[in-house]
């Protein structure tokens, strides 16, 4: 199947890529607010958690939990929120997002609000090189 | 460590125990505008999912699964909203959501929409039913 996966064009659009691992492609969203990951399991067709297969599962949730770890390690963040909503990209996703007090969503969630703000060149050439460092 | 275990305050009064599986606490949101699960692994001061033992996280992960699953079947929810955030309540703990188009929040997250809409007795007690033999 990982043959037939391709990123969904909503996903690609909003997101610059750090990394390919075992099972995930690993993105960054391009998104100055937060420091904010999106793990994406090469599979054709997933869009439930539960639809994972038996091998790959323990090997998603690992990747999940290298990219929190790393992400907290990377940015300081107070704390990680991890989700995979997917109402809008059925795609299997799952967001992995730095979260610190103060920041321009806290306490609520980062999805569904307000606009991206894009990261200068120079800032996410920086994170992209702290990012693949930590990760 | 799980006689350590005491579940923090503010999700008990939110919530009604559904079932202890092997290392999480199964809780319904009290909230009737959306099936609401959350998972609350009974071991004491965890706060981050990488703050999971090995032993665990496999455990973790399955009971996240079995959970979406057992949610989306018994409900026939058009997709199940899987989240770890803890900007409120530190303590870990997994929501697993039944969301459809239509609902109060769709298609942006349920965390920090309004005000729960309590059940009534009935419901909440038909609904419990459901979900216990579902789960």
């Amino acid at each position: 199947m990982t043959h037939d996966f391709e990123l969904d064009p909503r996903l690609a659009a909003d997101t610059v890529a750090v990394a390919d691992w075992p099972l995930s492609r690993l993105l960054l969203m391009n998104d100055a607010r937060f420091p904010w990951l999106v793990l994406v399991p090469r599979r054709a067709g997933l869009s439930e958690l539960h639809g994972l297969s038996a091998e790959d599962r323990p090997v998603l949730f690992a990747e999940v939990l290298k990219a929190g770890a790393g992400l907290k390690a990377a940015t300081g963040a107070a704390k990680i929120n991890t989700g995979a909503l997917g109402n809008l990209v059925p795609q299997l996703h799952i967001h992995v997002v730095a979260r610190n007090p103060g920041d321009t969503a806290w306490p609520g969630p980062v999805w569904g609000q307000g606009a991206a703000k894009p990261y200068g060149a120079a800032a996410l050439e920086a994170l992209l090189n702290t990012l693949r460092a930590a990760l």
